[in-house]
Parts: structure tokens; sequence; C-alpha cells
């Protein structure tokens, strides 16, 4: 049975997220399976961090219903994109490119809510009325094409790429998840570069830290680098909160460095 | 597949909401969806807002089972609610009133503990040992007027309609969103009463606001009220907290005017 | 069709959870069903209680999955277990054993990472790359002895069992719900040797309470102590917080006396 996950910022103790699940119940049979509902309000790059981290992990046809949408009624465009054999759903407003990007190749359309939508459509409310009809009918099996005209490019978020010069890694904090665990940008592939108590440089501070395979690995306090899950490098203390030891949050720079 | 949802005061992090889960896992066979688990502890007025919100979206068949109940164990009564071709399970002390009555004509009755109860019946937890068998039989298709004897009227919270009177809306806020947005009874259809620019008067001041479509209509931090997806008035601020800027909560009367 | 619950300590904003179900949804067609994600970080004490409380509710077949694993990646071992017609899959630290001893008899096995997992493995992911390839496997019926070698005794949390002795019982706080509820280690069978009003001992106090059936019997503020839902005894206020009263937190020691 075909797979529609719901990520939104409605708040899991709201009454939004069980209303997409009530629409979605009432026009395909799809499994539903919560990503979150906790985004923190409005925060695109959280939302399509956490999307292009869950999306590749699921099987061919499913489809993700991603609404973090603070632009909802006015001229942003709702999408409908395929990519990898599976589908995303939402605002185009940067939430759904990378998730997009990391499935495979992109084709997006703009949907058609005259066609596709639950009338009349709340233009505050385009998650309920506008894209859980999009997701249902993707789950129902039909074809993408028939949602709407071919999009074009799709809105990417701000942000610069990863940098690695003779032994000199540049990148940023994307996440930091409930552990403190610093999630960056910079390819695990990368760690090689390094030497096993490299230097870490970033906006509050610098200091030396140690490669490792775990975050059992240390002993002690000491601030690891390792590959996270995500197959990028992941800044980490055992038993602890790099966050917090740190002082860092997403969006900061760090320079990791011989 | 029928569908059974669970909106609950457990906490999400808690073992009552998957016990409600188990059971329901081992009598039917339906889909469950989580509405939420973090309704305020014993907030039966919040718990009802959020179920006479998310009800009316499910389709037809659908079971919610709702435990907000800080009388369990004592005399007030256990009821499972037709109404509208859904059915609602819980406690008999307004968290069901306002969904059945959103859904259409309610029937209800007092569920007969010693036939459909899980024995013996914990007096702290008829979530689990007698509302959630009570949802699976409904979910499995037994008629509901064989889980007990009808019950007749069903108690009602307190709280005055709102008043609509010579360009004199009054209503009260009836929840707070996790964006700040504070969603009123205040009909949708009354916002044609009132000028561009109307005037809100509520328990902690009085300031002219703007009427709007979206949020996003807004041009810097103004209080807007536009129609929200409740179909009621909705008070807002773009990109902001209303709630916060006005110091407003649930249960606060509001009056709006020319 | 059969049931994997999910418990963890991931976070219910992560990703983390979502990628456990994405690896599930596409290794097999069971029902996903949330326990929660919000144990503390690495509090395997509250993991395993409220595992332990929430697994005898479910039918034969089911499957848990638990994952609160701070030594993930070194060399504690990867479990399965079968106990009570149910299955238990997580690591070998103490998450699983209450739950493994009440459904039934255990019998356990070492998961061989090679021919179960998901590779690469990402040390610092066994969730998503051991545990639940392991249950998605239990979950379509693979014999639990294909999945590795038995593992003989699982490892136990420190903790002493409650006693009694003349009138007087002596136990732990197990855990404090979001009611402010204490449940306590001590069998509810016992609550008969107590009187009307026992007298509570505790780190930070004495005071006389009242034997009691359910919340609501009390007047006004009193402490209550009666058997609660999982049939041990249960420290209560109604309509408020005994945890906050008392002051007390799991782990704390109780001895309830005439």
């Amino acid at each position: 049975m075909t797979t529609v996950t719901l990520l939104t910022d409605f708040g899991s103790r709201s009454p939004y997220p069980a209303q997409l699940k009530g629409v979605l119940r009432g026009l395909c049979r799809a499994t539903l399976v919560d990503v979150t509902h906790d985004i923190p309000p409005h925060d695109i790059t959280q939302g399509a961090f956490v999307l292009a981290s869950v999306a590749p992990v699921f099987p061919a046809g499913a489809v993700h219903l991603a609404v973090v949408d603070p632009g909802v009624g006015t001229a942003r465009r709702p999408l409908a994109v395929a990519s990898g054999g599976q589908f995303l759903v939402g605002p185009d407003n940067g939430l759904l490119t990378a998730a997009a990007r990391a499935l495979g190749e992109p084709r997006s359309f703009v949907i058609d809510a005259a066609r596709i939508g639950r009338h009349p459509i709340a233009p505050t409310f385009h998650g309920r009325d506008l894209f859980a009809p999009a997701a249902a009918a993707l789950a129902g099996g039909l074809p993408i094409e028939t949602l709407g005209i071919p999009a074009g490019a799709m809105v990417n978020l701000p942000g610069a790429p990863p940098q690695r010069s003779a032994g000199r890694l540049l990148g940023h904090v994307m996440y930091k998840d409930p552990f403190g665990n610093l999630i960056t940008d910079i390819p695990g592939a990368w760690l090689g570069d390094l030497p096993a108590q490299p230097l870490l440089q970033h906006p509050r501070g610098r200091l030396p830290i140690r490669r490792a395979r775990t975050y059992g690995d240390a002993s002690g306090a000491e601030v690891l680098v390792l590959v996270g899950s995500a197959a990028t490098l992941e800044i980490a203390v055992n038993a602890g909160s790099a966050a917090e030891a740190l002082g860092l949050e997403p969006g900061d720079q760090v320079q990791i460095s011989s």
C-alpha cells in the first residue's frame, strides 16, 4: 500500500495535522506516516533539512506532503514534484528543493487549484484544502502531469556549498539534533583530509577536536568529529551536547582543519 | 478500512496512548490516526475544541476515541455517540458535545461497562479498559444500539454564543494555535458587517485592526481579522503571534466593531 | 496485519523516527504504531518502564522496536527477543529486559549485522540500519532463530525489588506521568496490608495519606494511594500533581506503612 508522509510546522497539539489526515483518509487508501509536526513555526530551512533527510529512506511510490508555508494564500506556487520514483507536495518556497534533489532528477508541476482543491479553499489553509488533495491524488495513482502545468525551476534556499582546500574544510551547521549533535553539510567522504586531532573554528571560538567513528569512542567530554548517519560530518560530545558545549546553532559557519 | 482517531491529554511521551493503541490493535483492524495526545491535562474545553475542529473532516464510518477525563472512575457516564455517519466515544463531561453537533444530529448511548469493557476495568483508566474496547466494537461494525441504553442529553460546557448587533460582533477566543493565531467563535459569515479597519476591544485593551483575506496580506506587524480555516473569525499577526501581541488567551471575550 | 511499534529517545521533531519508518515501509507491510519518541535522551530506565507498560497490551505477533542506545556502535549487543508470542528488538543495555519478562519467558538472540543489516551500517545509527531491518524481518515472518545466535542472559538494570513486611511496604517511584501521578513498583495486591490512612515516608518528608479507588475519591488536595492502571501502587493528588506536591522523582524510595 502506498505511503503518504506528513511534515508540517502545525504543532502536534493543534488540530491542523489531523485535518490533513482526515482529508487524506477520505480521498485515498494510503498508509499515513507522521514525519513530524513540530518544525519550528515558519522555519522553512529546518523543514527542508528534515524532509531531505527522510525522503530518500522511503520506498518507491511514497508521497511526501510537506507544509511549512508562511506565504499561504499569496502568490507563491503550490507544487507537486516527481523525483527518483517518489513524490513531493507543498509550497514552492524552498521547502521541497533539497529533498527533490536528494531523490533524483526533479520534475515539478504547479498544482491546478481549481481542479485538485477541496472547495472552498481556505486562503489560510492550503495544506488541508489543496496540498492534501494533491497528495491523495498522487497516492491514488493519478499521473503527476495531470495535476497542473510544468513548474520549471523551484525556489532555492540561500546558502553557500561546503568547500574543501588543502586540509581545510568549510561548511555550516545544518541541524542540531535532540542529543545536541551538530550535523553539518560537509561531505563525510572528506573526513580523510583531516588529521586525528583537527582544529575546529566557529563564530564563538576555536578548539582542538578528535576524529572518531561513533560517540562511544570518546574518553570524557572531548568534542568529536565523525561521519554521521546523514553521511556528512557531525560534531558531537559523547553523553553530552556539542550544541551546548560550543554554543552553536543551525546556520553557523564551521571550519575544520589541520 | 475504518479509521479510529485518538485524542487525549495523556501526553505523547507517556505509555498511555500506546496502551489504547494496543487494545485497539487486538480488537479490530481499523487504521489508527493520532489527533493529539497533548491536550493540556484535564482541559476538557480545549479537547472539545480540537475534536470538533477535526471530526467533520473525516469520512463516514470514522470512530473518534477521545479521552480527557478528570472524573475517571466516578459517576460521570461513558458515552458512545453516532452523528452524521461517524462515531464518538468518551466521557460525558462536555468533551464530545460540540463535535457531535458539528457532525449532525447526535444519538448517544451509555456504554454498558459489564458487556463492553476489558476486565478488570481499572478505575483510573477507562480509556484503555472501556472506551478503547467500545471504539473497537464500533469500528468492527457492531450497531451502536447494542453498546448500551440511550443516554439522552449530553453534558454541555458553559459558554455564551457569539452575538451580532448593528456593526458590533461579540464572541470569545476559543483557541490559540501554535502560530499565535487566535481562533474565535464568531461566524466568518459575519465579517461583512465590519468596515475595512474595525476596532478590536478585549480585556486588556482596544486597538484598530484590519480586515484581511490571509496572513500575507499584512504590511508589517499590524493586527488582522480574517475568516480562518474553521470558518470563524481569526485574529492574527503576519509572521508573528497575535496571542503574544495582545496578551489574549482562550476564554477571553473579544468585541469587533465599526 | 502485523504491528510494529516504535519507542525511541530520538525526539518527535527530529528526522530519525521517520527514517526508521521509511526503512520499515520499504521492507515489510506491517502497521506502524508510535509508542513515543520523547523518552528523555539516553534514559534507558524510563524507556524500559514505558516499553514494559505498553508491550503486554498488544496482541500476539507484535514486534516492538525500541532504541534508547547511548552505546550505539560500541560492543553492546544488538538483540532480537521472543517472549509470550511477541517480539522485541533493540540494544542489550537493559532497555528490553523488563518488557521481555512482562511478556513471558524470553528467548534472546544476537542479531547478525552482516546478514540482517542495511549496508553500510552507520556506526551512529543502528536503529535505522540494523534494528529496523531486524524488526521488519520478524514482522515479515522470518523465524527469530535465523536472525543470529542465542544471546543467553540479557543485561539487567540495577534496582532492588519492592519489599513487604508487617504493614510496611517499601519500593521506588518508577515513573512520573504527565498528570504528576507517581507510579511505584509496589504490587497493587499489597494495598490490603495498609490501613485507610497510611503513612508515606520519602526522601523529603513524611505525611499521612489516604487509600482510594480513583482520583475523584479525594476531598480537596489530599495525597492518595491507589492501585494504578499498571496494577502497582500509585501516589496521586486529585486535580493536582503528586510529583509537585511531594517533590518526588523516578528513582526515589518510598515507604508506605501503618
